[in-house]
């Protein structure tokens, strides 16, 4: 069971979305990161790097931008549901796009997990974002 | 001149805004992550730390946020135009949050700074955000 | 299994460590990150949030420094022993100051948790610095 | 004048070191940070992307180390002189290893630059931890 999860059977708080859900998705969008930093060290060891080039930067992207939403995602206690919102919008759009372009690929298994990860992320951002009123 | 402002006189490349609206608005974004980060400092040694919850949360939202959208504005050369403008709409709307709460405080000098920072970034990403076509 | 682990097996390059030793560390410091961050947020919701004040402290500079150090162990193929060295002391020495203050708030259970993925941390960084040459 | 001097010159505690090397170290550091952002997308931008590989990854990890180690001289009220001293030793290493790679390339205006920016945060980084009984 992940920390995430463990801190909010933890918590008495009152949060606008189920524990669980809210645990599943920073768990996923930080896997997430773990996966695009690893890619791009990958990426960059490819003999054919120049061909890898756009998937690095739109993994060092994902990899920020997920980094900062599993950290806001984490502050929920007085949280904003339109910040919210909005920022898990910014990381499904990013999830995508990488996720996307680690798909062209696949044959590189690193790629392939990357992808994984990416649609995983693109996937729980997507539900947390509806299941927020 | 800040590194920003180098690194883009520097670049050879078509960008699809003004090199200075960008490098301004990178400083000013990554300004506000400094005044933040040491906002956080200062309200947790404030004799009255429990009425410096809400900004405590801000700032460290806050500055993730601009944290990572001055990384990703500094990746221009092939950025999407869409993610580009989520990000900086999410990260106008936390400047702004944040700097509502600090000037709540601004008694408190560290608190009066960081409002400051935290309108010229709020500034500085809407500015930006409409001259993205 | 980790995408950490998965990406290393994935790896065909050479590696100073086990495969496993270094994505166990990875995994140990990633969860780290995640629980210092809820720990802040949960201290922060405490009606006695004054004693909890070196407790958020030492869990920001805990949660960069872990953060930090797992995205340098992410990046193995072109690695410095002596900077890996270095940053996983660095780490270390954060956990264990982190770890320890967590402790003194068992009774929070939120502190419980944040004060065990620490000490988890701790070790982590501690046996793959031997585990370096 | 930087918000990082400003909220210093703001701030009534007791400080290890002299408001103005701090905050000219904090500065220095995260103009290091800014520099290798966009260096790392730039060398990306480079026809020869295969031979600034290193430069790459160095530049990714200096502006990660960097990054943490502003955050954590910000957080000064009750930090502990061990941990901010072995954190400037190894913010000193990567600065020097990441600078020594850029001036390899300084044929590249942007290279050029951030080793300027590294050289700079060098320095810093070795003065603030003299500085520190």
């Amino acid at each position: 069971m992940s920390y995430a999860k463990q801190m909010l059977q933890a918590n008495s708080q009152a949060l606008e979305v189920e524990p669980s859900s809210l645990s599943e998705a920073i768990d996923a969008i930080d896997d997430c990161v773990q996966a695009c930093i690893a890619d791009v060290d990958y990426d960059l060891a490819e003999p054919n790097v120049n061909e890898m080039v756009e998937c690095i930067r739109l993994c060092l992207n994902c990899a920020d931008i997920c980094g900062t939403t599993a950290r806001v995602l984490s502050r929920q206690s007085g949280s904003d549901a339109d910040l919210t919102k909005s920022l898990l919008m910014t990381c499904e759009s990013i999830s995508n796009l990488c996720g996307g372009e680690c798909e062209r690929h696949a044959h590189h298994e690193h790629c392939r997990i990357c992808a994984e990860a990416c649609r995983r992320c693109e996937k729980a951002c997507r539900e947390l974002a509806s299941a927020l009123v």
